[in-house]
């Protein structure tokens, strides 16, 4: 039995609110259970510097907690000077995952910056930040295409990611951050709307796992990214 | 007639929403208007190192943006490396506002952080904070208390701020972003429930102010700070 | 009765020594009693980066002390690694102060950079700063006039500071280090040569303080500010 | 075919030089083709500040590459100041992966630290460092082990890398500089000498890859891994 | 003939101002020629960390220079953050050439810092620095010496220091900025009362040097260096 | 007698491997003993900013030591966040002795900057470091002149370098680091092939020094750097 009482297959629930941000190009806040990411997207003029003049632009994000998102207060990166090598691993997975399904020459010479500010912690943040930041970069892209910027939406595809873990043998989605904290394995998969992978990361928190584990976690993040498709696809069609 | 159509003495729709940062021991989104500030407290164990020994606590501040509350997007601190000169000023500002209404050895040797996050920013972050973070503070002595921490609620009286400024030659309560940007003058009162003031900064931006032009803001910021402490008043009586 | 014995509106001893730094284009050594600053002036040819092509220059300030003009001696922020709050707000204070009585077109697409270094600190060292600042950006505009980079000097006035605060009940001018330390309430002042107020910050250090002594902290500070007049305009007469 | 000229399953030549650091507790240069790292593992007396009491170890890993183990020059990252995201995440990688193969109790407070330099640079750096590590970290463990500073080897299991890739459509291993910048999805497989799996880091570069295709770069990853485990076991075995 | 109008083994007019500072335990204003220093000598009541335990103390030094001591503006290290190679190495060099004539152990467990802070800078600011410091240092003992923290006075000697060149063939003493700027080669000799050497550095700036030309610097050096330590007597004879 | 039973004029068995780093346009593995540094050339296009529109080129260096290159483990820089003082010194010391033999115009607008990385430390590393990296720039520098980019090889002259000590009394040459750190006095000699002196350090680490030990210590280091210049053309004439 999960602590959170889900079958292992059971996501908790998962809700989208698009256009928080009154001054954002794009934006969205992502609930994913208790966790809660405010994902917002900006148009910059210019590519990265180490891209000029190659006729294509760039998506990249940035991801912060704040301090008290958490059970117990966490320490400003502004205050300490840096960012800690956690939070660099996740917004190189975000900026990745969203560039996996981007026409990176359609946007033109300019970079979209995802911001994914994480409000409440309750695990799977990275996961919630990707799935949240399609739709604000969604929102992101048809701003620019009702300004004529492009000439149509760049993305080609949906995608949202989503954690699978191993809890005591079995395998489980979604884990919150009491079954991530005792779960024996712990992984994030992001997967496109028609099915392909884009990232898979699996550590042995505790024991190492086997490829029959990691098959079982992949059919069940392949499902639970079908019903977060699917979310992505209503929250749409609210306008 | 300023931008924003109001009186020079009206002050914007103030909302507070108490509770909100679930795992906090206080918080508070406070509303000026289109500004919306989540102000957090959180309990430490110990003191400052700097106080050690001495028998008394600390209250302290630490203020930051999200990079999208702002018109354009805004450098993330973290990312910098350091903390600008302006948020330095603001969060000194916030933790001196909020001592100045509290019985610090009442608090024993601890400290109370409270973060003031905003997450939209049209004028007035800093007045605003100051008035949603004295909610926050409240919330986190009333659990103290509530757990035997505390005897009584350390804090000896309300405190509020608000801006006021010269626009077009008129004082008036309480800037938003347009008529910041174009004030003559930009002043910030910090006054507590009973009327006393604990921090005055006024600055000519444009041309000098005349001592009657400090009068006429000190008077409007009078009656905007009573408003301000009815509206916590209100939001306490709601439990 | 003050720990300096002065009366409660006496101002320390205060002195100019123009013309001290060998290879600035203006230099002075202010005093105030045992509160001694080096200002010096540099002309730079080109504004900061973010005000270029608009046709006009800007003034800015950098204060900081030397590790031994304290009491014990002070950690260097060059050791630290980066400014503290406190440097960074009564930089801004000195620049802001100057500019408000600076033409700024007038200067051309140049920049002054204001250095304030304190030799010994007794309390007012950003007091003494702005006031002999003054001296320093004067001689330096008066440099560039008998140069022809600029027509006419660009100050349009005076402009000088004091400090007030509230000792033992009763407001006093000017306070120095033991004074400051036991202050009730601490206020800044900068005022201009014709009395326009261009900056007010007043801080309940210990108790909330009333408009009626703010009322009165201002009347000493614009007597006071009218004599350290004076004696800019004395050490100018010196030639 | 591979620009290697390498059949899909072929990795290039492997060798492991054990003691080449003349004052670490354990080293090896382990070289995968022209890339070349130097392990050395240092034992420190104390844990990390954060498991102290504990009763038990850890092995960390620092990772860097000498300038000019590149085609072209890198900068160093003492001279920028900070460590790069990518430097970060290897670290992390090449810690964890040990961490896994390690009774941490049986250390005693104690902590071991895998420095992996690159002396040479033609891609797998992070695959041949976790591989390396391992003889770096069993060689300090014996050295402890003569010393009785622990009873036994801590270590539970080898453990060793490879990496594998999608090149023009097939699934190959160990993928050298020239077909790493080219391949179409980049994945690392860390696993342990009785097949358990311990990280699983599969990227998308150019296209998304299908769960078949990640069956096929485990199953190539399975073979790769026992043939190092199988080298581990020769350099040992020769003393 | 040097641009000075020196005789080749000429110094500069040099002169010594003790207690210049205030509040630190002992300092010394020292000028040779246009270069002026302020040398304060600070007690700090623990050794640094690394030398805890040992029963002895320590002295060091902290060199810098006021922006505008230079003839154009140079930016401050604390703006940079960082301290440059330059100032390192003058900081150390200071250090050494103090402790070589301490008697350590007699300061018992605890530091002197010597914070050297270079006024104007025309040549020669380093050797100044450490012939003021020597100064600032012994004031400093005499201090403690009167309080009863040492018994004697740890210095065991004088130091001073002079810099050397070769300018236009002839080996000259002490060069101003003018002269420093175009000479073939630079170099700083420390040399105690007693005439032992403690730091010798000679650099070819703009040719190679030959052994000849080194020992006629360093006769210079002797004589120049009798000479300052005659001054330092003076100084001390004032009382 | 030394700890190494050299005599006093005898150097630790030298050699040198040219072209170690596949990648670098020059290279070179350098050992004094059992101190070993891989110096790696690397041409950079451009000249550093301040030289731009000069007409001439650079030569700089970099210095790092491998974390266990020490008897015990070295903190890294990069992970320190800066370069110690002794780093700076040193680096600053190779590019100078370099530049003393080069003819900067002939290069043309272009920086070689020398990687000299201490794979493990005995004593003397930076005067290996010089003497290695000279090798590297030559063959940088032949590598340039087989592709036109410069007509005839820059380098001037040799240059090498060696430490000289005065250990029990007696003056000795190239410390090994159980030498050197019980030696009375620590020099290094930069010199030329045709014998002429760039570079003189010499430090009284416990006891000051006489002109003639120093005479003596010139001396020794002449007939050393004679030997180096033989072996660095011997090591020239392998092709």
């Amino acid at each position: 039995m999960r602590p959170s009482k889900r079958t292992p297959d059971e996501m908790r629930p998962v809700s989208f609110e698009r256009g928080v941000a009154r001054y954002a190009e794009g934006s969205c806040l992502v609930k994913f259970g208790n966790t809660q990411v405010l994902c917002a997207a900006s148009l910059e003029d210019k590519p990265p510097p180490w891209l000029r003049g190659q006729g294509r632009g760039w998506v990249t994000a940035e991801y912060s907690m704040l301090p008290r998102a958490t059970h117990t207060r966490t320490r400003r990166e502004s205050s300490a000077g840096k960012l800690s090598g956690r939070t660099q691993e996740i917004q190189r997975l975000i900026g990745r995952s969203l560039r996996a399904v981007t026409n990176l020459p359609a946007i033109g010479e300019r970079q979209i910056v995802l911001d994914c500010d994480v409000i409440q912690a309750d695990g799977g943040t990275r996961t919630a930040s990707i799935t949240g930041a399609w739709l604000a970069l969604r929102d992101c892209f048809e701003w620019m295409r009702s300004r004529s910027i492009v000439k149509e939406n760049p993305l080609r595809d949906h995608v949202a990611a989503v954690s699978c873990g191993i809890f005591n043998g079995t395998p489980v989605i979604d884990l919150d951050y009491a079954e991530d904290s005792t779960a024996q394995t712990d992984a994030n998969f992001v997967i496109t709307g028609s099915g392909g992978l884009v990232e898979i990361q699996a550590t042995a928190e505790v024991a190492v796992f086997s490829p029959d584990e990691l098959s079982a976690m992949l059919a069940l993040a392949q499902k639970g990214v079908g019903e977060l498709v699917a979310l992505q696809k209503a929250a749409l069609a609210q306008g």
